[in-house]
């Protein structure tokens, strides 16, 4: 089985409130060193069967169709072998 | 500058209802082949100054007082150091 652990993130040029609303929390925390804070979704998908180049591309498949809004987000993913 | 990659995710004794509307959309595609999906979240934190190791013991503290619900969700995370 594999395990596919995706990463969605606003786009660069896409504003990004939430980080805002968490960057002036951890501010008004005292942590002044904080620069700028980016909130994104995560996701682990397990996968049954095939080889990993399969389940990579059926990965890449489900984040263009449902997973990810490739108009305003980028999504990386990592895909790696797990026991049952 | 220090850049922190942090995912949170609800703990597996915890109901992920979000999670099971993703896997059930995936399922309604066609994806039969996909057996457990887990949403969480993940952000991204710049923070300046300090070494690796106050870096990681500050994202912790950070964590552990603001972005995670550590009731019901684990963390984890990495530091890189990133060029300005």
């Amino acid at each position: 089985m594999w395990k596919a652990r995706i990463e969605i993130m606003l786009k660069k040029s896409v504003l990004d409130p939430q980080g805002q609303a968490v960057e002036g929390a951890l501010h008004s925390l005292g942590y002044d060193n904080v620069r700028s804070v980016r909130v994104g979704k995560y996701l682990e998908v397990d996968i049954d069967g095939g080889d990993k180049e399969a389940a990579g591309a059926q990965v890449r498949e489900m984040c263009e169709r449902l997973l990810a809004n490739t108009v305003i987000e980028d999504y990386t993913f990592t895909v790696t072998e797990v026991q049952r």
